[in-house]
């Protein structure tokens, strides 16, 4: 079974299962486990600030941004379609209390005039803007990757207005290796960020949140009333530091099967292409074939191919580590006989 | 001064003062405040609802609806730019823990398929969707009717997925009266529904908050914790008899007002309507008079108008009782002048 | 019929109905009520703080102090049957997300050690403590006043750790008027201090709520989220500034009455005094009558008399401005009479 | 250097680490991780309930079973020193808006008829009491079993109120060992139980709660808010499956040896126990020996033992897998070096 449906699905490789095993861990809640230590370290290295925080999920990690950056009443701003907002339970009102304020993105790139609008102002009826959320890459957008530019520009009229910018960056290095550039060239525009060690970069579990030596203290005592705190989450964090220093150069790989994968999709009749990819996520359009989302996806997998709904009409395709070439080849075959 | 800022500036009329002044009284904590008993039967027969209960405001009501029908966690769809999301400082999440899921309206009317699509379907990354709340009239779109139609399709698209309806109906009686309607046509599709005694209605203080009787026993109890208990309240629900009895008819009044002053706009140069009055909100865009808004509202204030700022570029006048026809007159006269 | 159930109860006096009747209002959301603006600073200059806010309720006042004074998952120390922790609905936890500290405490007083000692450090496993609250006179104490030296020992302990202290003065006039001194001899020992206008002062509704400039701004503004920001608030400050400046030293006639009536009591069998009256609230334990309370109560009744039950085996009886000398009388006969 | 100051800081296993290093893994946010499915099915099983759920921590377990049992203002009934009071920060009232109503026990032992006597009535002033929780074995009573019988009685209060029961099990295995009972002997007086993979069992991560099936669902839902969906969790639960089937007996040698230091201490000049161990932790009140709890701390370092600080005057010593015989010989004689 070629499994398509997502990177979150790869079983970590060889050397992983090698580094888990043999591990050398401590009580984490004690701060003395040497691996997890060692892994913070490298995490706020990479991504150029102060500390970092390892995290069970990247949920995880954007819920302790905002429960560490604001307060009860607040209003934050965030793309309409974010993971924050879409997918994570409606978490920043149930534990933080704060209010989202939706801005629609193109492609995930929130328009810098219309960030600046959404900001309060000052008046008794108005809640306070306390944070602004970018995702990079952008998931629902088919993990199109935000410009530096729009976030220079967004990261501008936040500082303007005093307001930190977290970035969900669960697959910020498909953004870094697709773009070629530096992970702190995205990280400067940024007061925190959250990273997946697992998706793209293999690891079973676990993400980093970085920031300033203040802000991850809160995020660190928030993280224990969520039962965050782990014991000897060394092993875990074994598989992470193979995450950020082995895995990140071959997530081109990913995108180059992503951009094999959506260049047959757009000569196969019946599907089209609801953006080109820029990493490792392809989304299709399947209105013109006829078929319904379920019998579309069930077709596919009595041919051997898994993948997810994405809305109404719309299917998505993920590339990852366990996706070889040939598994590209044969997913096209696939596509071209449920298409009939 | 023309007071054109709001119409929760009224004075009580005398008849009211009269009543506040001889009212019946006793603890409404013990229920035992007449005439707070007989404001709340009177408020759910005109509802057509089996209970109802007097709140210290609009706000209050509307966030007692959200605590009573919802749970942390939850979503709920509202206008984007309605009072519950835009004007209550993020209470609904940070008092019920629930995430606002926006649909921008036409004037204040949400399409009932955008509706539909927004409620979540059942997925552990999703919030359950457990309210829908309409404002008619809607503030920020000038005091527009949602019309019957709307609101009953939208109400059968809440039935079909089992989620309750709350009207935000601050200024209901006004879309009650500009369509010549009875209350209950517009309440029957709704679970709960909040309507303002201040306002148009005039009386100083206060909102009830009406639906069935389980329902108003736990906005009673949330009540409570806000501190929205009183002891003497008869004060209040003295007038507010006066207003649901006596004073909705006249809201047609300042519907023509409003509807004079617009006439009057639309003649000079300049100045353009928003949105064509439907009930006693005109907002106005000023901005091809090249003012500012605070130097447009000074000017006007030293006319002897008061108004308010409306978002960039755009004021708002609202009619009601304190405003005479002669008022009107001087309020065009003096914006003819500010315009220059 | 003699209602001594609570002080809440009262009817406000003539002057008060007057005082309403011609109250000059404006709308106090524009901050424009001039019958509240000087209730306001009435109350700040009586308690000797920089600002006071006019709540609809004790238990908004004290809410609003917890708001504003703390953070979700802090912790806050209490008197273990204080009316904060008591009788609000749990709303400390639900509204502001803090976990109470009980301490319990003598006749209303905690001990300044087991305050300091139950004082958290800093761990990660711990809340931090980030309010103490005391309350004066001490209700489920009978009416108990908190003295000056033990609001002194708790206010140092306070002030060591750098921790606000509020008093829940709903009753503190009570205490001011049983010691002889001046409000601001116990203010000067809180932060901020909720004091009650209705009960044993006389009005209809509403407290105060006093401390300094920014705390008044931040508590303003939940006031706002909590549905408690009112329109022309000002009739109900009319009475209200009564009460500060007419009504205060009066309540030493309902301690009198209410001594006579714990005096009488003990000549009772089969009654016993929990506490001697201190102030306006008698508390007796009727167990050796045999009787049930609610039995007990009934029988009052058919007397004339009404009191509340106080916990298993105890009633409560409370004086106020209502109650006058002869009805003192009576209720020591019906008692006897009910003893049987 | 003899670690004595936590179970949680055992290393795993050889055959843990073989376990984790071969574990078959899968998505578990799809469901389909068959390792973490086995765990859960087993888990189940053993504690005789519908489901069970992995979770990363004892704090995570209980903060969900609040979250799946309990409304934002209402009271839950905890002992209070019991780890979801003491130690989580507030986390209860943070993310679950419950107020906890604290009964101080005799060892971990509530009293049924103060647990029945803090149970709520009905009255718009009180919360809704919701969950009872017991602690077993009793931490900062020093592991104390909190009896079968006291949980019977406890757990009939609870059903005749309608109340759910909830158990802090982080530490239950201890009690089952200590009794010579089974788990379900101890879980029938439940409707949810947390069990610690970690701590005496030696696993590196992780938790259990069990409960019925909708709880579950619940529970997992609030575990995706917070954070705690883990994708190839298996690696956890590989070991955790080890810690329920093959670590469970040999609890009996961290008894004996605490057994043992507690005996030797009882014999140490200045050394007072201050419970009797029941299980593995022994606390030790040292105000006898006239030094400082650090102080005291720090020169058994010096000595090669490790222990914590547990109140002024008082340390905990805790016995584990990693401790042998010759350890705590040693630590026995390194106690009497300190106290000189």
């Amino acid at each position: 079974m070629i499994d398509l449906r997502s990177d979150t699905l790869t079983q970590p490789t060889k050397e992983m299962r090698d580094a888990i095993y043999s591990a050398t861990v401590g009580d984490d809640v004690y701060g003395e486990d040497p691996t997890i230590n060692k892994l913070e370290k490298l995490a706020a290295e990479i991504t150029g600030k102060e500390a970092a925080l390892f995290v069970t999920s990247g949920t995880q990690g954007n819920q302790l941004a905002v429960l560490a950056q604001c307060s009860p009443g607040d209003e934050i701003i965030v793309e309409s379609e974010s993971h924050i907002f879409f997918y994570e339970g409606a978490a920043i009102s149930a534990l933080a209390g704060v209010q989202p304020r939706v801005i629609a993105g193109a492609r995930g790139e929130m328009d810098p005039a219309l960030v600046r609008q959404a900001i309060r102002s000052d008046d008794i009826h108005f809640p306070d803007t306390s944070l602004i959320c970018l995702e990079n890459t952008h998931n629902r957008s088919g993990g199109s990757v935000v410009s530096l530019e729009n976030m220079k520009s967004i990261y501008d009229v936040a500082k303007d207005a005093a307001i930190p910018v977290h970035i969900d960056g669960a697959r910020l290095f498909n953004a870094v290796v697709a773009t070629n550039k530096d992970v702190k060239d995205f990280t400067q525009y940024c007061d925190s960020v959250q990273i997946c060690l697992s998706k793209g970069l293999g690891s079973p579990v676990g993400s980093i949140l970085a920031g300033d030596q203040k802000f991850i203290q809160k995020a660190r005592k928030w993280r224990k009333r969520l039962g965050g705190g782990m014991r000897q989450a060394g092993f875990l964090a074994a598989s992470g530091i193979i995450s950020l220093t082995k895995m990140v150069d071959r997530l081109a790989e990913d995108h180059d099967k992503a951009q094999k994968l959506a260049e047959a999709i757009e000569d196969i009749k019946g599907l089209t292409l609801v953006n080109h990819p820029q990493t490792n996520i392809v989304i299709v359009n399947i209105e013109k074939t006829d078929q319904k989302n379920e019998a579309f996806l069930e077709k596919l997998k009595q041919e051997g191919v898994l993948a997810v709904s994405f809305g109404e009409g719309q299917i998505r395709l993920t590339t990852h580590y366990d996706v070889s070439d040939v598994d590209i080849n044969h997913a096209i075959s696939a596509l071209r006989r449920v298409v009939g």
